[in-house]
């Protein structure tokens, strides 16, 4: 174990958008700096990080200099190439490392290992071609989702196969990437839960949420969810992230059956949309949590001390529902620094705070009041 | 009335100081840029802004350059000197403005101004030279303090005279600077209270704290208050925001007498030590209240949601506290990101939280366990 990195040590923090700044933001608090490594200048990360570099991720001899100039480096989403981050390996502490981030990138390798984790999911099959294709439409049952294995995220890279003919078009809209079949899971509600490790091997989780989409776009965030299979979705968590032996945060999205069974679906090795509410309704959010860990400080409880709805504030519309919510005494506004509100764009969210266990009592009309 | 500054507006803010700090991280949440000016490079402050200039107060030319480049100003501590803001409240909005930064720099003017709002003061007596410190002797009493009118802070700038010939030692440790001679206040404790007020007009109060100090520092705040005086505490920094037609918050800082009276002393016209329990213990801090005033946003409510021990991290002993903090499940930390911890620094605070209502039930000790 390596000793807490002292205030005034720098973070790396590979990635500039919303979720880089929140760390930014929390690692400022506990006396960090932070330099933010992005190919975009400008970045909602680099407006309150210390430092910046501006560079492709495949720039050697930046992420030399970035390495160098840096006491630990993580990453805020897991579309960071690996190869990044194993160039950056040899040179800085990385957390999570970069096995985490290569089981997390690759849809069949996380599906694999959330059942090696004790994570039922939905029958599954790689997807290598059109006839493989067939042969797993034949295994698996209709309808299904084929997706590619990396880079999908907001719903973007999959198609849904209702009939056997429809299966010859999604494979050409979304080969030759490499993809994987997955039965379709006729989900009632999705649920997630936010993991903390640290360094020392303790683990923090804070209460499960039940998620709503919008056009494949996280819409709103229940905390915490009214499900009765809300702590085994804690507990998934949990296992997910010491299984991995990660050192930092992670989200564990999970669907839940008619039945109230949970099927694991993906894994964000990082803070996660999902987890803003705990910046309002926790002493210590998510983005402290990676932190801590990423610093190999002790974790924070995660305790909840309000029950929270958190609302995404999106394109145009969120921006025009800016001006209200500020006025409203029982929200909590977050906004993320973005120069444009271009449709689909994630601008900033709300977080509604409500007293500890009165969510519970409320009917969606009422919880939504305001949002 | 001026519109609300959208999302991407960028706040000037003068000082680099832990409290423009904070007040920079509030901005960031909010979805404001910060360029903060300060003669030090890589102040604290700096560490979180996304532009920065370091140049003297009275750099006219730089001072320019900045008013263009921000679309307010304000500070971050009231001995920025006041033609500094004068020389860009023709280029930019100045919130607070150069009027409110003049009452409070002058321990004169702050008196006057004082009684004039209708808040009890000790007898005072402006003091030109030796003679008329002894004529102010003679009005006042002793003991009573000799203060410089101008830049004290943390106990700087005063001597306490309490027989007729301490009088002439104190006068020539002080002079030649302007001076004030205060009755000395046999107050058995200190109060502040944090109120804001809007470009609407529309206020903001904070729960009244009780402040300890140690060496002439802030030590701990206790909030809130557990005093009679509180509430009308909370009143007099209402009616000291509203007299000043201020637009950002203040810190009325006052003397409770044996008797339970409260007489005014400081008026501190920007966020304050003694409102850092507002980070943890309401929805909306100080500092989002100030960003919020600044940007011509609504005020936020200033309920508090859990009672609060701040307490203070300063020099060598509070860097060595901080290990234990971080494991205090009790305790959210924070930490300015200063490079040295010279001795009578403020390096950071600890807000140990505890549950609303509670604190009045607690000796001191239970109060303070941990910190």
């Amino acid at each position: 174990m390596t000793p807490p990195l002292p205030p005034g040590s720098t973070i790396g923090i590979l990635g500039g958008g919303q979720l880089g700044r929140m760390s930014a933001l929390a690692a400022a608090r506990l006396g960090y700096r932070c330099h933010v490594y992005a190919p975009e200048a400008g970045s909602p990360g680099m407006q309150v990080a210390a430092a910046a570099t501006v560079a492709p991720y495949e720039d050697e001899a930046a992420l030399a200099r970035f390495a160098a100039a840096v006491d630990v480096v993580t990453f805020e989403f897991e579309n960071v190439p690996a190869a990044t981050l194993a160039a950056l390996a040899p040179l800085a502490p990385c957390r999570p490392g970069v096995e985490v981030l290569r089981i997390c990138q690759d849809r069949l390798a996380e599906k694999a290992f959330l059942e090696r984790a004790g994570v039922p999911v939905a029958p599954w099959r790689a997807v290598e071609d059109e006839a493989g294709l067939a042969v797993a439409i034949a295994e698996i049952g209709l309808p299904a989702v084929l997706k590619t294995t990396r880079l999908g995220y907001d719903g973007r890279g999959q198609a849904v196969i209702r009939r056997p003919e429809d299966a010859a078009a999604a494979f050409t809209r979304l080969a030759p990437k490499p993809l994987i079949l997955e039965a379709f899971v006729p989900f009632v509600a999705e649920v997630s839960a936010i993991a903390a490790r640290g360094e020392d091997g303790a683990t923090a989780v804070y209460d499960a949420v039940e998620n709503r989409h919008r056009d494949h776009i996280l819409d709103l965030s229940f905390a915490p969810a009214r499900l009765p299979a809300a702590e085994a979705a804690r507990g998934h968590a949990l296992r997910v992230a010491e299984s991995l032996g990660l050192v930092g945060v992670l989200a564990l999205e999970l669907f839940v059956l008619p039945d109230g069974r949970l099927l694991g679906n993906e894994i964000a090795p990082r803070p996660h949309n999902s987890g803003h509410w705990t910046m309002d309704g926790c002493a210590a959010s998510q983005f402290e949590q990676h932190v801590r860990a990423v610093a190999g400080l002790p974790l924070a409880p995660a305790a909840r001390h309000h029950d929270v709805v958190m609302k995404n504030l999106v394109g145009p519309e969120g921006l025009s529902l800016w001006p209200g919510l500020l006025r409203n005494p029982e929200v909590v506004p977050h906004w993320y620094g973005k120069s444009e509100a271009r449709p689909g764009r994630k601008l900033g969210h709300a977080n509604r705070l409500l007293a500890l266990g009165s969510l519970s009592t409320l009917e969606d009309a009422a919880a939504l009041k305001g949002l």
